[in-house]
């Protein structure tokens, strides 16, 4: 449950759309000066009201009859968002996605530095990708509480990921970025997001067919 | 807008929550023959009247007192998902997720089937990862025209990431499945789905940020 200053609690679908406003606002900033709730509403695919009741979470950002500033709304939200903040990560599985995700300059662009990379794989230990070291993941425990890490991204085989989850969590990890195909059992409350690839494909699938048979 | 058979309007996150009952009821087959909503609702992290309003848009399945057969289900699922027909898919963009892609091998086990990988890269044009061919972006159009393409990933850079889906688009795709960190211009209601890993990463960060605060 995560609360507004007001006190009202802040839904989860409007903290996942968050970050494509900041996303947004970064494309406006130096283009445009302010945008209208309306074309926000047009860029997000939703409706002004929407986009009004979103923003209204997080203060009282829009002006009526002006709109939104998007210089200073593009701040706003990268403080909401702890931009500013470097946030230390560890990638445990380096399988495909585990590398790619290595090499995924974003990351470095939004803040979040990587650490360290684990895996079982006794040929990959010692290793480095990128300048960033492959641990056994039994260093992985200690390795968290001395690098103070912040967020454990889970790319290991859908068995092994909450074995791996359960160590983080007790290891003092504050969030997991989990790409296993399965749901882990964190403590309630405990900061969790999911990357489902084959999720997204059936549902894609699901989307198509549901299309297929309206014509 | 997506109907059930008895015509009620099915929301985007019941079908984005389809392939997850699928993930459950594959694990679960074999080890059990029912399971109560209840139940059900504890391994989704949701409550058993959600479950069972989410399986009532696509029929009666379950039994009052009973539960839901898990065969069965499972079955009605893989036929809701389409999961016996092949789909046929190409990714546009062989970057580092683009690779990792490649060699996902959960999609073959989906039932999707990668026909062809495109780059605009010259020095990749020609070459083979896992056996299926690179080549260049300029192919595109008549490809999925001439190999009846039903899917399409986009890998490819932000700015480069509208073009490629209006090409797929023209060309008679069927759904898309976007990694550019940027929302694509499509027609109203086109199969679409986003996976965007910087905007999970800083959902995770506000999470992380909220819990702080209420310490």
């Amino acid at each position: 449950m995560y609360k507004a200053r007001n006190n009202r609690i802040i839904p989860k679908v409007v903290i996942e759309r968050l970050p494509r406003y900041y996303r947004y606002f970064q494309i406006l900033e130096g283009k445009v000066d302010k945008i209208s709730s309306q074309k926000l509403g047009e860029i997000m695919g939703s409706s002004a009201s929407q986009v009004r009741l979103d923003l209204s979470y997080f203060g009282e950002f829009g002006l009526q009859g002006y709109g939104y500033n998007v210089k200073k709304l593009k701040e706003e939200l990268a403080n909401i968002l702890d931009i500013h903040k470097e946030r230390r990560f560890i990638i445990v599985g380096v399988g495909n996605i585990g590398r790619a995700l290595t090499r995924y300059d974003a990351f470095e662009g939004a803040g979040f530095k990587l650490m360290g990379l684990f895996d079982i794989k006794e040929e990959l230990i010692g290793q480095s990708i990128n300048n960033v070291k492959i641990y056994h993941v039994s260093e992985m425990g200690n390795f968290i509480k001395e690098n103070k890490i912040d967020i454990g991204i889970i790319s290991v085989p859908r068995d092994a990921a909450n074995e791996v989850a359960k160590t983080m969590i007790k290891s003092g990890i504050k969030g997991i970025l989990n790409f296993a195909p399965t749901e882990l059992d964190v403590p309630e409350d405990f900061p969790i997001e999911n990357i489902h690839i084959i999720d997204k494909a059936l549902a894609l699938s699901f989307l198509i067919k549901a299309k297929e048979k309206t014509k």
